[in-house]
């Protein structure tokens, strides 16, 4: 966890502010919840490994015979942090849905919380964006998301990024087709998960190492190609059948085929279709997708559609599919174009000069728009005005008794 | 804890960001902490009856030994969630005090959380909007706190708002001279600041109650006096004594006159001496203020001066003095301007128009400024546009599988 001095803080909330306007121009609406959910909504199994990480908040009141009864800390906590927005938002969405329109597409801006031992990249507290669309099972979701996804990390200025895409359903089929049994699939697709970090050849290495029958391990490995972002695989039906064996889920193929090609065609071809792109979460029932950039070993976000989800807090389902960037990675690479703050202007004044003095000539350079920052005047200046300059302040003057604004002679502070 | 829709959720961000944008403009810079600080740091006895309302937050990996042996639930956590923003910005300074400006003025913007009972107005999460002057002991700091708050009411467009402003030293210095010995002076000021709730009378008698010397509470009844916000006290050295005992701290009377008439100078006369204004926490030291509204029988926010308290974290005293607005009772009473998003187009669209279309057209409309919602036509198209004109949209056209952006008819949806 980490503390933001102003310079960082005022970068976060500048990214923040450009993601939250391009989410919202293409038609999403913010909304939020509580950073603490019920201990049982967050282990209802529908967080993956996430939920071990849940930092458990304690119930109040608790008697020493309440601690000697229990035996597992989690029986103490009735609320929890939340680990993702993924949860809240469901929970959320089965609370309103009356109020809410009948296509639902929600913005969160929010942190979450992981009780992770502190790595390198790895923050107990961090910032999540997310889309979500709720009540559309049409392809037009999974566009809408993707393109909304893409203007943001347009408008960030992060150049090189792109998005692979790929299908559950495909990589079920796939899968059964290359002679997996069905009870395997979930733990085959555990390390073909792991092909950014360990290759092809580590991927097939270990499926032998965990003895999955060797026919269609061999198999596997004639299919394997995972896109780099510099050789980037065509889209369109024939192009996905390509890649994959014989037969495989016609209505998927479709489906992703115009998922892909739509998006191209509206933001240049930043999609790539990835066949064996995985994402980790098991709630996925149709299209994945996630944004990776070439300097980067890890996604900088990623999503899907999760069309089982709603119903476990419902009771009957409805399609739904998110996007969620993560913040911390984004904000290190996104370029802003500088915003020197030029009207930014530092009073710096005696120890004698009365307050009411100091007060009014600051808010008469307020009233016309700029920012005013009053400074004691030091033994030596150098030194404030570089803080001043660090600060985003632009100019200053020196400020007596008896100054009146229209004669204040402002000098620039070089940065 | 309470979910904020859609249209709740815009109207806080808008506030939120009146009041960033102003405190900004006054100089301050805008920090951010972790919503977690050491349960240490949140139990040193800084946080009055706050204290005893953090969350506490479970350690982990704890095991049903750990659990038997402690006697206290405490025990078992060494994180908490902050229950204000003071106590961590006196550990953000300790912490980061060598890259911060010599007079250090921060805004925080965030939320709290206190473990209270579910009461009217009163919530378990809840956001503050604190500024606070680091560094400065004159009164400069007061008066450029109370006139950025002043300024940030204004722009909220509350009208009726007033600032009671005290100073603890003159309270201290009254009581004395009334003859209260000064070991009951924090016992007889719990009651004096029930003024609100129970009235002069009602102080006095329950001074008497308690059974405090009958020659020093007569002789406090001759000086009882609360300025109603529609009565106000005027300011001055001479006005501030004519209120007091005679031989009250001289320098307090000073300072606090000071700081009083240089706010109403600038902030038209939105200040009021209150004698027997006491604000609950033990940590203030200096003048203490507080907002008020006559439709309210609570304060907006309130602060005062601190020089101790940062001293407890860094080992070396620094004055300090802050105030702290409270969001969720300035956000009911804010009157924003109107904005209407004229620019918010709805395209509405059959189920046969492919994907690709229906992004182009929404990225050529996002590309002239505008906020664009794809919607799928439904059977009936009234309940839609009811929904479309309470999220902001001004505009819809229906698009079909040919339709280009010029050609498209837009009508206006009826709020």
């Amino acid at each position: 966890m980490r503390d933001f001095l102003p310079a960082d803080k005022a970068r976060r909330e500048r990214v923040l502010s450009v993601i939250r306007d391009t989410f919202r121009a293409h038609g999403f609406d913010e909304i939020e919840t509580p950073v603490m959910e019920d201990s049982d909504r967050l282990h209802a199994g529908l967080g993956g490994d996430n939920e071990k990480l849940a930092f458990a908040v304690m119930k109040r009141g608790l008697t020493s015979d309440d601690l000697a009864s229990s035996s597992e800390p989690l029986d103490l906590a009735d609320l929890g942090l939340r680990f993702d927005l993924t949860v809240p938002l469901a929970r959320f969405y089965a609370s309103h849905r009356a109020e809410l329109p009948a296509v639902f597409r929600a913005i969160q801006i929010a942190p979450v919380w992981r009780a992770e031992r502190p790595q390198k990249g790895r923050y107990r507290q961090f910032v999540q964006c997310d889309i979500d669309i709720i009540g559309e099972s049409g392809p037009i979701a999974e566009v809408e998301l993707i393109t909304a996804t893409a203007a943001t990390v347009a408008a960030l200025g992060i150049g090189g990024a792109s998005i692979r895409l790929n299908d559950r359903r495909l990589l079920t089929s796939a899968l059964t087709l290359l002679g997996f049994p069905a009870n395997v699939h979930d733990a085959v697709l555990i390390t073909i998960d792991k092909l950014d970090k360990i290759g092809h050849d580590g991927v097939i290495a270990e499926l032998r190492e965990r003895a999955f029958p060797e026919e269609p391990v061999a198999a596997l490995k004639a299919f394997f190609c995972r896109p780099a972002t510099s050789h980037r695989l065509p889209f369109g039906e024939d192009a996905i059948r390509a890649r994959l064996p014989e037969g495989v889920d016609a209505g998927a193929v479709t489906a992703l085929a115009a998922i892909g090609l739509a998006v191209n065609e509206v933001a240049g071809d930043i999609v790539q279709y990835d066949p064996w792109l995985v994402r980790g979460m098991g709630y996925y029932t149709g299209a994945i997708f996630e944004v990776v950039h070439p300097d980067f070993g890890y996604s900088l976000g990623g999503g899907g559609r999760y069309d089982g989800m709603i119903g476990r807090f419902l009771g009957t389902d409805v399609p739904a599919a998110g996007f969620s960037l993560g913040f911390e990675r984004i904000v290190d690479l996104a370029q802003l174009p500088d915003t020197s703050d030029a009207d930014a202007l530092a009073l710096v004044h005696d120890a004698d000069v009365p307050p009411a003095r100091l007060a009014a000539l600051q808010a008469e350079f307020i009233a016309q728009g700029r920012r005013v920052r009053l400074e004691r005047k030091p033994r030596n200046i150098a030194p404030l005005l570089a803080q001043l300059a660090a600060s985003g302040f632009a100019q200053f003057a020196y400020v007596g008794a008896s100054s009146v604004a229209s004669e204040l002679e402002f000098r620039a502070i070089e940065a």
